[in-house]
């Protein structure tokens, strides 16, 4: 039988070229998200790309939905997706793209860039003060996948001495010159100048950085989220920022998001907040990326070969 | 005869022991420079800070004016020294601290974090597009001495090609991935990405980058400035960037400085202005290294040996 491919990502001519080159018996059908039906969705055997949850309910057709997001929150809820059919992220695509972002927002903080770009309303020449640097920072990065590897990459690269935790146990990454494992957490938290986290959204990490965690770390510290924003109790954020016992925080993730317009977390000039642009399209090659690991996914599931990127259901996270 | 040094630096007594290891037969004077006054300066043989101007008149006392900053314009003019005087200034010192200062600036501008940041007044969620990577940049390097070394040792860690453009011929540096004379200017231009300047105040550099550099610039391109204002003419910055002729810019430096602040580049949102804040003492680690060079500028002095950072009076850079 014909397979049916529906492709929703805002993809050219190469990239579809990508996509067919090794496809035989199969239709592509390339939507916009925006213009995708219920009907499309039911229809299709293989989707690529993140159509509205709602769209799927569990539909029998579905052999192989593709995200084109490393989260999965969404897709691994009970009842969305039927047993038979296969979920694959896009984990690989983001890396360079959210790790950089978080990179500059950590550099903006440690170099008082935010409180000094606050001041072009004005006009006015003030002097923040002290800074710190990235060469001798102690640098903790939670969530070793694709981006926390870049971060920590990047980080090393201009000096800094990198800790990594993950949840299971490994070999030491080059990127990092110290690695431990969650149970560590709050004997490592004390020691970090910047701690930067990239977990998913998943019931063990739903407000992970809470009030017990900011009283612990340096209050000369920069908190950093580019995961996602359920992990950050923000009260205890806020909290601990107004407070002091953190110098700045930086997230490109909130919870909810979009943050609405009267939320604390707006006025306090030392949090920057980014609206979830870290990864998207923002950076062009990561459409290039989410196009490869699609295209090598469509070939390995008609081929019965093994696939990229299988999601685990009960943790949200690649296999 | 005893000699009477002068020390106007915010310095620790760890410093002051390190002044005075080496040194016999002299007397220190540690002075705040907000309470030195012309009597001072005018009874030391050794000066370490930037005393104003008007307070050495060609003192014929002053056998040596050991600089806390790298740039020497105010001292190289005709009458402020004794041609008896050797001046000596702070290269090495600023390495770090400026090319940190204006690498977040650019990653900032390369992630539209200054965008983001504007909205944090009215809360808004908005999505400003398309960003850029270091990861693949081409960075030029106007200016290669310690400070723009370092900045090109940090792009180049982090991915990028680099260019760097210096007045004299040399072998080229390894933070360096090719290297070009100032009489190639014009060549380069068009082929970065990031153009960051760390040149001082001299005839030779007023008004270089003007609107024939601008219009030579990618459209996509961001310039940065991290050595003196007088370099840039202001004017056609700030047409290069309304018109779109360059995406942004980031400066350390205007002049004057302050920037008064009805100035038109204040209102442009894709200028980032930092009110030269750098360099100075901002990064602690700073002061430590302007105190070994003054105390091994202070020791060779008096022994007799040969100076480090010896200011040549026709330039104003070192010798």
């Amino acid at each position: 039988m014909m397979k049916r491919i529906l492709v929703t990502l805002p993809i050219t001519e190469y990239h579809k070229k990508r996509l067919e080159r090794n496809v035989t018996n199969c239709s592509f059908q390339y939507v916009p998200l925006s213009e995708v039906t219920i009907d499309m969705v039911q229809n299709s055997e293989i989707i690529v790309g993140n159509v509205p949850v709602s769209y799927i309910s569990a539909s029998n057709n579905l052999e192989l939905l593709q995200l084109n997001s490393a989260g999965a929150d969404a897709y691994i809820l009970p009842g969305v997706l039927s047993s038979g059919t296969i979920l694959t992220n896009a984990t690989g695509a983001y890396g360079k793209t959210v790790a950089e972002h978080m990179f500059g927002i950590m550099m903006c903080l440690q170099k008082k860039l935010h409180l000094y770009r606050d001041d072009r309303v004005t006009g006015e020449w003030n002097d923040y003060g002290t800074v710190t640097s990235i060469s001798n920072a102690i640098v903790t990065v939670i969530g070793l996948g694709d981006i926390g590897l870049y971060f920590a990459g990047m980080a090393k690269a201009l000096g800094a001495y990198v800790i990594g935790i993950k949840r299971r146990k490994s070999d030491c990454p080059k990127q990092v010159d110290e690695l431990h494992l969650m149970e560590d957490f709050y004997e490592i938290i004390p020691k970090a100048d910047i701690i930067v986290s990239f977990l998913p959204n998943t019931p063990s990490t739903y407000h992970l950085y809470n009030a017990e965690f900011f009283s612990k770390m340096k209050n000369t510290g920069i908190f950093l989220n580019g995961g996602r924003g359920s992990a950050v109790d923000q009260d205890a954020l806020l909290a601990a920022v107004q407070n002091q016992d953190i110098s700045a925080a930086g997230l490109d993730v909130t919870d909810p998001e979009p943050l609405p317009s009267e939320h604390p977390l707006w006025k306090e000039k030392n949090i920057m907040i980014t609206p979830h642009v870290s990864g998207s399209y923002h950076l062009p090659e990561t459409l290039d990326k989410i196009v490869e690991i699609a295209a090598a996914n469509i070939e390995n599931h008609l081929a019965g070969t093994p696939l990229k990127n299988l999601i685990d259901f009960e943790t949200g996270y690649c296999k």
